[in-house]
């Protein structure tokens, strides 16, 4: 879709990168500092570090881009009716963060027309730092990512954070088909299993119960690298999707993984 | 039991951390190289990498100590009813390794007269390594490490590599009560969730189906850092341990946790 692609892109991009720069030393400043589990707890590292990210970012693209609209995890919606509009997760990966695992990451996206055409997914304490552009190859730092071949559900890893991110039933029942299906499941990945995914190191990653803040920074970056990412349905993610998403490296897993969260056809197609 | 305290525990010491030195520059020599996940395979890099390492660990012990015996994942046993025994893992976290997340560790243990008195839990590629020594305090690189107190489950942050691990169905269903206990519950960290309970970040992790090469080196990690850890019966780990494992940082932890897996008054004690 050529004609969604704005004016400026490169300069754009670089926007976003120097949004997750200003990021970076807030995250390092919170990590693995103490906290005490018992008692009256004031705010968490984690929390303290959600918010202080997420207002210096905020006030970041006030100052460069203020006709932009702003949705972050932390303080909601402004201007989400702007042509551009910046998507935020300040700290993706809160658990991680909090038992002291370096695996969390700030996730910054820019849709154009509602569609996601920046997508950076910075893992920040290890500088793991995926940048998809529209239209462009996906890079891991400097070097281009690039998602592997995979054609059989039987070959694939799996990956998934939790699996209590399946409140409902039926989510988990087919989360545990899709399962049944691969060759490994691998669990605690937040946004670094789809940057790794981005890569060639994971085949596939089924999530449930995402916000956009969650999803819209994996779109660019996952299509850069020659991989897919849609709802459970097979459609492709919007501001109001429900929150069912699966992405994969190799385009041919997406209808196969979908057949089986759908319960249809699992055991002839995998 | 200051009677089972070898002499010379210092040189001891040092020398399993010279083991780790030389599994590092191994270890990062492999991670992260590209997999062709179809057609036919010849060994996988973390096979490499785990065969190699283990080799190379071996011929140290043995030039040092030839009279020592050695445990190993990749290469059995000898010389097990030796007074010292070196218990080795070159890489615990295969998976991870695999899927390209760096929270893969190397465990080296030295048991004497059965009963672990070093261990190391070397995270390689994040440069966290802890030391536990017998009746010292455990170290995070130069740094006391020290568990965090905490005497409710529900104040506790639980954490299990895989649901898979819990391969029997009783196991499946005890980790289950345990799980519905914790505040909250976090996956996918092998040995990295022992060292960071031990620093204070994780108050429980409990799994199963691990070997004597994946808990040895983490005795003394935990209980110098103040915690516990043992089978699920409460006692303590030895060789022939059945691989059900529960560790707590505050010692309270441990017979709450041990009630739940065993069904006896997680209501009325949590």
């Amino acid at each position: 879709m050529p004609s969604k692609t704005p004016p400026q892109l490169d300069a754009l991009a670089a926007f976003a990168v120097a949004l997750c720069d200003a990021a970076r030393p807030i995250a390092r400043r919170y990590f693995r500092t103490p906290v005490a589990i018992e008692g009256k707890q004031d705010l968490s590292p984690v929390t303290i570090a959600d918010r202080t990210i997420e207002q210096a970012l905020r006030r970041m693209i006030g100052e460069r881009h203020p006709d932009h609209g702003i949705l972050g995890e932390e303080e909601g919606a402004e201007r989400t009716d702007a042509p551009y509009v910046w998507v935020i997760d300040p700290i993706d990966g809160t658990r991680a963060f909090i038992t002291g695992k370096p695996t969390f990451g700030t996730l910054v996206a820019l849709l154009f027309e509602g569609r996601p055409v920046v997508g950076v997914v910075d893992v920040s304490m290890l500088g793991d730092r995926w940048l998809g552009v529209a239209g462009r190859p996906t890079l891991l730092g400097d070097a281009p990512a690039r998602a592997r071949g995979c054609r059989r559900l039987a070959d694939a890893y799996l990956s998934t954070t939790s699996p209590q991110m399946f409140a409902e039933p039926q989510e988990g029942d087919a989360f545990r088909r899709l399962l049944g299906t691969v060759k490994s499941t691998v669990y605690g990945g937040d946004c670094f299993a789809y940057g790794l995914l981005s890569s060639g190191f994971i085949d596939v990653v089924c999530e449930a119960g995402l916000k956009p803040y969650d999803y819209c920074a994996l779109i660019p970056v996952i299509e850069g690298a020659g991989g897919r990412i849609a709802d459970w349905q097979g459609q492709p993610l919007h501001l109001g999707a429900k929150g069912q998403v699966v992405a994969v490296g190799d385009q041919a897993l997406l209808e196969l993984a979908i057949d089986v969260l759908r319960g249809e056809g699992s055991r002839a197609r995998s």
